[in-house]
């Protein structure tokens, strides 16, 4: 007993959660038909196998089996916030009216809040969010740099009326989440800080079983942006990405860089040439009529941008990303109509910008400026830079231009990327081709700076003795989302497919039949696994072998036992993975071992 | 590895909590001043020992100390729980109001119910109780008898508008609960699982280091009733409470029941007789005047109850409890003033029954009637039933009787329990002295029966195919008031001492100046605790013996080791004990199997 005290400590733990269950008793059986309102993948499976019930649109109760699910994730969460020094707290929901009013948050938040009135008519707010609620708190405790740097998270509730709850455990209106909040001297500090709880969050997202990108909230990857959402690849995910899976980068299909071949760079400039051409108005035919590959036909596409133009240079074999040009210019645009080209003394089909800017004089363009009142002008997509000898159009009808060079002989004084990234295309950091997943959010970060500390007078006295406002970062990922988003990346149509770390319980335990020896038989590996501390659920109802089959591969354990005349006449049981096809026989003098072996794999 | 694999299964457990820290990197310390406005014993070192801190009234943070000792109750009570078969579910804190509105309680429960308005302007409860969230989710599943009987719980927090919070973590706005739901075929099967789940809050309270006592709530040990509250023994707890110490039962002041000697049964009944005395008007007096035992006088108190009045003769030596009495005829009552004693024909001092029941034939009283509406009758306590030859007035100036005897020379229809019980009275059960303690609430179970049942249409089919309603049975225990309730019972003038099932860490390490062989020899000894897996705080801050000490004295963590040149002079180290005065010097190479064998004795 001396030797090994915290084998008695964990014994104890390990009691404070039961790891065996009959399914005869468990509360929360599967249902024979999926709840007819699901929307979603998540909702259908966890309602149908009875890990999760909805009691109103985004507001669920979770049943044993999926608590045991969220209780696993949870604790997953917990040790790899453990690991990067966080110190678990939890605080209040009721939050008074006045902390939001602080940040202003009562009126940018207002939507999503929900309210109430307390005795003596006070006013809260149920926390959506809890930066209101921490930094005041650490106000009372941080007073010099020697309490700093310090992270505290909690795993709590939260609430948010959401306007349209869906998909879910997905986006709900009562839900689970762990926040952390960290508190430092610095920027910098808080930078490498930043770094190690990206890592802590790719560190959970695999142990979940989950593939997760980073991905830099409506930025490139490279660009200094202050907050990260984590992707995790789904099946029939939300959102659409970009991801290198060497890097673990991710980007939104509307924002994604990528890098791309450059083949014509080395070539020297040729004098530039007029030709007659009959062609079709299409990059595929103008590269055919002249005999060069697509790389080097210049596509430029006039948008229409406020009160003016802006025409756009393009490698011909690429497409321009009008979300990304609409953000550099700051405004909406439309592509220019038949008439509008007309007007600005353009031949479709046979556009370019040699000899119009001159023309037209239209204003210089820098990212979110937009267009001048009026005229013409010319930005160029980064992809034009380096390529010599281009084939376009001449603005003139059935004339081409051949070996047009970029500063020679036309001028664009601002190039920038506006490159529609597709499948296919580089990663720009490692060179291996990025790929396009589908995929939901499943966490985000945010560099926060002083904007909190500022609100609530967070300051700290530096070594110097200089009061300076206290730099933090804060970091969430729904627990709750965490359970759905895992059904949603690992089922197939029979059911959900959990992997071992999260699974409600390791092992599926049936008899078929009736038949008092293999009731009997199955009894005493139940008891077995028991004692060996097996997780272990016992299907001990007599219903079918169909019925009983059926509902192991809806609730998805990892391993399946089953123990059958058929199995008993070999001396064994059936052994079955949920992830693959095909069982095996395991003779009964072996099983107990194997599925330890199995466990502790 | 295969040989023990729960020692895995228990080490990752182990590990989703950190259990070990140093103090110097310790969110939330120690502060110097107690807070202001702290209304209770809790409140104040909880928050000076930073454990909790407020954020408005009714509302607490829980910092990573006290979040500690929180996990351990509630791991505790989870324990427990599971031994009864309850399973862990986890409900929403959002309820629809229809729900709230089906079983009426929007309009009962008005006060204390946060409301707000979400997405569609639906209204919403913040659930204070889960009754109208579970009923609806039982009905989803409960089909037949053979699901029956099953009993869910959670681990939740809970909103409820108090009126006053108060007392810190006693009555709160938000605050953590668990409740567990039980759910049966009939009234005698909830009555034995009633029955072992009061068994179960026992174990609670006694694992957490409390002595609590079973109260039946508004009445007797041994009345039918449908509720009883645990109360706790504290030193400023907010109840009076008799007890008996054996039995573990408690009553309220108001209510309690106990046995009384009865020393004059087998005497002989005596003649009665008129008996000319001079004395003044009170017992002692009229004891003394025939020189008999206070035991031996009939004391009569006339009510002013409705129209009319009622006498309530009572042993000499005991009290009327006006709060069982006024609970017995079902109205307000007040003693009868000089001039209506005179209109009763009444002389004041010689007050008796005998020979006035003709005179002014009054009703007869069953529980729950109120006096007639004019005359006078007399009711009796319990206590006059056995006693022969009293002593009592003639209801005529300076006249008493002896030898009265009931039955024989007044007749009293009814008879009840009408006694003020007080510290000396013998428990009714085992005849061992009740104690008067003070105490605070800390848990209450419930028969609800069938009220939520026929409310949510909440059926099940019996075993002849018959539609019956579903009995339920409801069971409540703060979980953060546990920690309030902790600190309630125990604690000295210096801070909190914890019990070592529910403390932050077992051991509080420190040492003494800045002596680089004293600060390395401490680092040692927390490694080598680190290493054994014993629950460590470490004070590895530079500070004085005297603020190290205090601040140890108020955290009250079990066992301080502090390592001094002092100690260190002796080849030793100081060990101290937080509920022990003294401390004693244990050498260096004994002290860590001693304190495993602390840890796990």
């Amino acid at each position: 007993m001396l030797r090994y005290p915290w084998i008695y400590l964990c014994l104890y733990l390990r009691f404070s959660r039961l790891f065996f269950m009959r399914y005869s008793k468990l509360f929360g059986r599967t249902k024979l038909e999926a709840p007819h309102d699901s929307d979603s993948i998540n909702a259908k499976y966890l309602t149908q196998a009875g890990f999760a019930d909805k009691l109103t649109a985004g507001v669920y109760y979770f049943l044993p089996l999926g608590l045991r699910v969220l209780e696993k994730v949870k604790n997953i969460i917990r040790e790899e916030m453990n690991a990067v020094e966080g110190q678990e707290i939890l605080m209040p929901s009721l939050h008074p009216l006045e902390l939001w009013e602080t940040t202003g948050r009562n009126k940018t938040a207002d939507a999503i809040l929900y309210r109430t009135k307390g005795a003596g008519d006070k006013d809260f707010v149920f926390g959506p969010s809890h930066e209101e609620a921490v930094t005041p708190l650490a106000a009372k405790f941080v007073k010099s740099y020697k309490d700093l740097p310090f992270s505290v998270y909690q795993i709590q509730t939260k609430f948010r009326n959401e306007p349209r709850a869906k998909s879910g455990l997905l986006r709900g209106r009562e839900f689970g989440m762990k926040d952390m909040y960290s508190f430092h001297t610095s920027d910098a500090d808080l930078d490498l800080y930043y770094e190690r709880v990206k890592e802590a969050y790719m560190n959970v997202y695999r142990r979940c079983g989950l593939t997760a990108y980073v991905v830099e909230a409506g930025g490139g990857i490279f660009s200094d942006k202050l907050s990260h959402e984590f992707s995790v690849e789904t099946v029939a995910g939300e959102d659409k990405i970009m991801v290198c899976k060497k890097c673990n980068v991710a980007q939104n299909l509307e924002v994604a860089e990528g890098k791309i071949h450059n083949p014509h760079a080395d070539e020297k400039e040729l004098p530039m040439k007029e030709v007659k051409v009959e062609r079709e108005f299409n990059i595929e035919a103008s590269a055919k009529a002249h005999d060069v590959p697509e790389t080097k036909v210049l596509k430029t596409i006039i948008y229409k941008v406020g009160g003016g133009f802006v025409g756009v240079c393009i490698r011909g074999d690429l497409q321009v990303n009008e979300y990304k040009l609409g953000k550099f210019l700051g405004a909406e645009i439309r592509t220019a109509s038949p008439k509008e080209l007309e007007e600005l003394g353009l031949v479709q089909g046979f556009i370019s910008p040699v000899g119009m800017q001159n023309v037209t004089g239209g204003p210089k363009h820098k990212p979110g400026e937009v267009a001048g009142a009026e005229g013409l002008s010319f930005i160029g997509d980064n992809s034009i830079k380096e390529v010599k000898n281009f084939v376009t159009g001449a603005n003139k009808k059935n004339v081409d231009l051949i070996n047009v060079n970029v500063g020679r002989d036309f001028v664009i004084e601002t190039f920038a990327d506006f490159l529609t990234v597709e499948k296919g295309f580089k990663c720009s950091k490692c060179d291996l081709p990025l790929e396009e997943i589908k995929a939901v959010e499943a966490g985000n970060i945010f560099k926060l700076g002083t904007k909190y500390s500022k609100n609530f007078d967070l300051y700290f006295t530096n070594e110097k003795g200089e009061r300076n406002l206290v730099v933090m970062g804060c970091y969430g990922i729904g627990t709750t989302r965490m359970v759905g988003t895992i059904v949603e990346a690992s089922h197939d149509e029979k059911g959900i497919i959990w992997p071992k770390s999260v699974a409600p319980f390791l092992v599926h335990m049936m008899h078929l039949g009736e038949d008092e020896a293999v009731k009997s038989e199955a009894e005493k590996i139940y008891k077995e696994l028991l004692k060996a501390g097996v997780e272990v659920l016992y299907d001990d109802r007599n219903d079918s072998a169909g019925k009983k089959f059926n509902d192991a591969d809806l609730i998805g354990i990892p391993l399946r036992i089953t123990i059958s005349n058929r199995t008993l006449k070999e001396g064994s049981v059936e052994w079955k993975l949920r992830n693959e096809k095909d069982g095996k026989l395991v003779k009964l003098d072996k099983v107990l071992g194997e599925i330890k072996d199995f466990v502790n794999s």
